[in-house]
């Protein structure tokens, strides 16, 4: 009973500010987080002109719980559809880019963390193995650490990030074919160097 | 009577040669400046091939005053549709991309100059109330200071500031709808304090 | 007979892995290298995001030699349709993005080699008539050197450097129509100074 | 307690099964119908190649009751991703066209019924002020009849249909302001002619 | 002087209404006529969704002469951004699609006319150089009449024609071209006639 | 040695005019074929629109023999790029979307032939088994016959018949997924009928 005193429209649960920006992309709640000035609203501002992510947040996130495993973020009010672009301003992005564009709140799934390259190559996830989480009222989403270097489009890593987080949902895991692909090729290695000897 | 002689289809107007780049965004007039080697023409030629621009005029732009208003570029003639691309050389856009990718010349309604981010945060717009302009024979153009760093996509933050401008001219003011809500947020909360004073 | 022997669907024939990532783009094979780090693969990426590549291997391209002018491309078995994506982890880029977004061989047509820019402005070619080239398995391919910069897509460069060599290949040639139209600037003037003279 | 019988994992929920097309579009579940060979199917892909749908289910869709208000339609099995297009024959979405253009279930928001326009003019509504429904498992959900004729793109105008009723529910009204527009231009009306009586 | 008064900002000039649907495409005023019901609003709608036109006015349009060969064109006050597509209602452009898919005003360059396909082959321009035009407030504009078939796409052949038209003013001509290869083919097919008598 | 006659470079090779289209679809030459006025040139244009073709031949293809399974298609040389749009006139493709639009030959590796769909359902293959083939020059060609109706895509039914066909070539084979899950799921069942019955 006493769950449902705390989710009850979301109104009067424990809610937490985060500092980042939260989009929908391909119909999955990712928020973006970073230092200051490291481009979050600009990589969510291309996804949102390429029609491939729908702003539901910008700079600061409304998050609660919506149940145990869900956390919920939205806008506050005052910011609803607004995202500040530095060296244009504030952009109405429902007005400018249309209703298509933008969300009332989305289902936090995912967290990619923009970090500039300077810590290091060996921090970054290569295979994309490790169990990084990010914490919020108690519920741990997927947390990826992507770098910002030129040369890299960082709205194309975050694209390619969403899908395959939503990917290895449907059971596709990148990194299992390639195990079997070499335990194959092992196999197949192994029996050459049998018929090898046995000439 | 002299007006008419300066502004004689324009061949014989005062003209001024601006290095920059100068193309039409969704049917806008933008004048790209800044530093050599900081990404103006890559900057173009993106926002290009995404059907978003058309080129007028590459690195150098022949400007004339159309009337008191209004100022027209266009490519000197031996340049046009020509763009240098570092490390690929010359393309002529029109051969390579089509005819759909180039017009012949542009009124200029906006300048966005491209800074290298060092000069410090400070120094940008960030709601998008500076009334910054670039004078070219005497006519004052709209001017907004763009950073250029590692992890900023600068054709999307050029198609930003170009839609920004336009919408500006519709009377869509993000700002405005911004300070609004804001006020209707402060009364509420004045009430919420008053009725809280009476428990 | 000697060449049957080796070229015989090229099971035979001499190879040579490359480090380096190879994408058709605009039905042009071309084979991007580069240092560690500089982002190859994410150029790939967005190209592949945009319908405008298709990736044939990731990391290390399996060379060899279809005949006396061709080398041909394709994935190490293991690695195939796969992409290292730096923080993101391993992606099978054919479940993710389809099966539109992956060729099996390419015939290598254009080396792009990445560059950080820091090796001076002069280093680029700014016309495009250099006549670099990589050699592999004695072959000898068209080489550009591009810079990787802040505020230059790494991608959208690459398109523009495919779509000129193969435009190139068309008889297309933005340079000569330069220098076309620039004798004919130099003639009228030539003319203009006479008929001043002529006062 | 019933309740939770009935809805557990939307095992044991009663089902039924409709002959349809269910995509998402732009985050919003859209049960197609209509008679057999009108291009349910078609206008479905033409969608998701367009990266504006993502395919949950051709042909039969299995749907359940959520809770009291929402329906969520599946695929069955046996046909998850697969599409089926006359002179082509199945496709595999997923394989096909990526992870991307796929999903595993969505709950029906709006039923867009195809109908072959000859049944008259007077059948289709004009305004976007019907209330016709479509009722499964006893919930209704709203139904729009679009005509298929040549000249119309179907796909374009369910995308339309989709995204107006999206924008319904964020409180963007077109016939609203219509209305509001008329009777502003109503007074202005009479007081010209008011004025006009005056002199 | 006379002129001056009816010129004055369009508001006193004389105006025509006229039933058809007005998009700018890549720039260029294109006003779409035909039957009620042939699709000229879907056409439009399908452009409008491509990014390849932006709405001017739906239905009927407001047309003033700007000078002796220019007719502006713009939307009645209370249907401004509005579109009425048959089965889904009225919806607003700019809140839906943004404010980057509309324009106050265009001047009007084309007309293209739908036509049903019944009306014969004959009657539709295969080459490209009839002077059909359409002549309102006495400017004569080009038409040109597009057959609306199954199997055609609409929209497609607008953007078509609309970019034929374009070019065709930058010095573009595709049976100039084709007449010009003719005679150089027919010179050598002489020359070749002239040899093998000479056997 | 007689072959090597033949073959050399197309020039001397025995060869054929088809009436028909030959596009380029994502790397794949695709031979357009049915009645006049059925819309060959109009759904190759939309698929060059959305960059999704590129145009080898319109109207008329030339044909000839590269090797005993290989058939090369190019354009008559005065035909080059030319397109026939009924109501517009002939587009000179290169020069209106540029020469990433056109291709001079391509492989001919699949014949779609449009149909009106007035001959009956049951003539159009449903699931991709049917083993219909054009032979030209002796050489067999798959062959798809897709029909045109009313509120069916011509171009969108074309991309994803080349798509699934490229796609068979990397062994992908939807027909065959199905009928896997379909006898698990008849095993899944007499298991449950087993089950059943020992109750």
């Amino acid at each position: 009973l006493s769950n449902m005193t705390y989710y009850l429209g979301g109104q009067l649960a424990p809610r937490e500010n985060v500092h980042g920006v939260l989009i929908d992309v391909h119909g999955l709640g990712v928020l973006i987080t970073g230092d200051a000035g490291i481009g979050k609203t600009e990589a969510a501002l291309e996804l949102i002109q390429q029609d491939k992510a729908r702003l539901v947040a910008d700079d600061r996130v409304d998050i609660y719980q919506e149940d145990e495993e869900r956390l919920i973020g939205e806008p506050n009010e005052v910011l609803r559809n607004m995202m500040e672009i530095r060296g244009v301003g504030i952009i109405d992005v429902q007005q400018v880019y249309g209703a298509v564009s933008v969300r009332s709140h989305a289902t936090i799934a995912l967290n990619i963390h923009l970090s500039n390259g300077k810590i290091g190559e060996a921090n970054f996830d290569r295979l994309g193995n490790d169990n990084d989480t990010l914490e919020i009222l108690g519920v741990k989403i997927k947390r990826m650490v992507v770098p910002v270097t030129p040369g890299r489009n960082t709205a194309s890593v975050i694209d390619a990030a969403a899908v395959k987080f939503r990917t290895a949902n449907m059971g596709i895991d990148a990194l299992k074919t390639l195990e079997e692909r070499m335990s194959v090729e092992m196999v197949k290695n192994e029996k050459i160097d049998l018929e090898n000897k046995h000439d």
